[in-house]
């Protein structure tokens, strides 16, 4: 098992990576303060690995809220049935909301938990790889509203990440494929050389192969780490974790959440940021192609949905958080590696790079993965 | 014009309380940080300061939201309307919320502050009386849900209180009196000289008098101040401030919220918790007879509603917040001006303080202040 830390003063925790973590009640303990507990999970990840959970809870009085599963479930509405849940189990200020599953339920339950009696304990045992290596880190919680993704939350850190590898052999290929969409993210944005490691490494990734698996969730966990020990609430740098987000949350916001997985969304975002880069000049062409290559190898989309009209991606971008006084920020890069934040682009630019990467618009990835998930072919490689 | 501030850090604010603040942008414009705010109100101030508000905005981009009026509409569905209004009009991260109202708009309105895009400025106008010395100071917001009054929310601190006591003129006095009970409450906590003044100048007070009003309202927000900035999250001290609330919230969620009002509720609580006091020998029975003075001359009822049974009674306090790890901990008198939180007590002394003060329940104080808000009678004196 590795330790990692995220360095927030008072609010520091611990990230744990390891082999058969599920079921280990000496490691979930010390962050359980009261009396009682509330696993919330979702029916997928509840018929897999809730009675593991439970057993680490031996001697807490704890109850489980199962949620549906998938991102059009998360809203303020499924969220009340988590406060209802623990109102009905008359759960005090001292209980622990854990969350058990991927980034849905991880942004739910943390929520829960910051808004619950004014707020209350909160762990997280991410079972996605999307999870383990972005949304269990950082305290980013919420749901999402009608008119935009993750516009109600809060910044909420967990007392501890507990991410067993071994979940990962329970997860469809399409949901290891957008994990990876964030992974890559973590190179381009500040590591050069993780970079290329992916793209020696991808065959053995998609082969879940549990050395692999665990250097790139290191790498990833300790590299967002960094970055919300420098800037916790997203003031200055932890913006960079954003690349492709802006474009990404318009295409789940146009297809409907759910439709899209969130990995493949700001896969598509990522090399639509490396397209307007190149036509701004601070990327080369080459590099690009390294990039879509990379996407594509890890089944990951690289264009646009075609039936998002230029108009709906840039109407979809402005109402992105990114948004500081009417002017959009994005997240481009200079480089693979080196990740800008930038609001010095003319709206033409940015028509001009929406219009370029729609016009390819094959989505022969995005059609590969979703075969992938028919087929529920586990053992991809 | 009199200035006292919260002392929290970096989270430090002023509460200014005077005449005529209303109008007044100079006072306003150093909290707005960005160039948008929106304003959130209801359907009963609205029509009386929202303009004045507005025009403390000027050159900054605004809306408002118009709500209901009444505790019932404290919900996650309404709050889903600011949601939904500040989406419609982009505003982005960088955006402030304007609470103008009474506790309900102020607690909605902190809350959807606190959790918009993760957290924008917030800054409260209270327009009466009990949210001028209670609500609007301290950080507590959040809604109320089916099972549990405020059971979802945050501690959200706004950048500026602005009381401006010329909105009393327009209060209605079923609230002049709801605000007297917080102010009652404070006197009973802390400062026995205080609860001396009140029961001297309360015909000051239902007569609106600026110079009485004045100085309850400058006495009960640093006392406020004082016990929020050494205990802000209500790990120690600060729960003093909930006496008479555990008993009233029960009052509130049996009748249905918006039936009673939360100040009667309080002071019927706070007459409760007297008695119970009395029974356990810490508060003389001369005490009691003061305390049950005082409210019924602030025209405020002391005995609940004869239809909730003390089963029910029971039920009910167990959901509140008050509740850490199965154990019911209520604020009792250790005579007037000395508050105790306790755990102390048998489950037979509490039901024997419920059945005491049920049996007396003649609710003829309620009767009055109901009679009052009928005749619109806004000049009390």
């Amino acid at each position: 098992m590795l330790t990692l830390k995220v360095e927030l003063g008072a609010r520091s925790y611990p990230i744990y990576i390891g082999k058969q973590l599920l079921g280990d009640a000496e490691l979930l303990h010390p962050y359980i303060y009261g009396n009682s507990a509330v696993i919330v999970s979702n029916e997928t990840v509840a018929p897999l690995y809730l009675q593991q959970v439970e057993t680490m809870l031996s001697g807490i009085r704890h109850t489980a809220v199962i949620l549906p599963d998938g991102e059009k479930y998360k809203n303020l509405d499924i969220l009340n049935r988590i406060y209802t849940a623990m109102l009905e189990n008359h759960l005090d200020r001292n209980t622990t909301v854990i969350a058990l599953g991927g980034g849905v339920v991880g942004d739910m339950a943390g929520f829960a938990a910051a808004s619950y009696q004014r707020g209350v304990g909160f762990i997280q045992i991410p079972t996605t790889l999307l999870s383990q290596v972005d949304s269990s880190v950082g305290g980013k919680t919420g749901v999402n509203h009608a008119l935009g993704k993750n516009m109600i939350g809060a910044f909420y850190q967990p007392r501890a990440v507990i991410a067993d590898i071994h979940t990962l052999h329970t997860l469809p290929d399409r949901e290891l494929s957008a994990g990876l969409a964030e992974i890559i993210k973590y190179g381009l944005i500040g590591n050069a050389d993780f970079f290329s490691w992916l793209e020696q490494n991808m065959h053995a990734l998609l082969a879940k192969d549990e050395a692999a698996l665990s250097y790139a969730i290191e790498v990833s966990c300790q590299t967002k780490a960094d970055i919300v020990a420098a800037d916790e609430r997203e003031s200055g740098k932890r913006a960079l974790l954003n690349l492709g987000h802006t474009f990404g949350h318009a295409i789940e916001n146009a297809m409907g959440y759910g439709q899209w997985l969130h990995g493949e969304a700001i896969a598509v975002g990522m090399a639509m940021a490396a397209t307007m880069s190149a036509q701004m000049h601070t990327l080369s062409q080459a590099d690009v192609q390294r990039i879509d290559n990379l996407l594509a190898r890890a089944n990951l989309p690289t264009r646009p949905p075609a039936d998002i009209s230029s108009e709906q991606f840039l109407s979809l971008m402005s109402v992105d958080k990114k948004v500081i006084d009417g002017v959009l920020r994005l997240v481009l890069l200079h480089g693979i590696g080196n990740a800008v934040v930038s609001s010095d682009y003319t709206p033409a630019q940015l028509l001009d790079a929406i219009n370029t990467t729609a016009k390819n618009s094959a989505e022969p990835a995005m059609h590969n993965s979703q075969q992938d998930n028919r087929h529920k072919d586990h053992d991809h490689a």
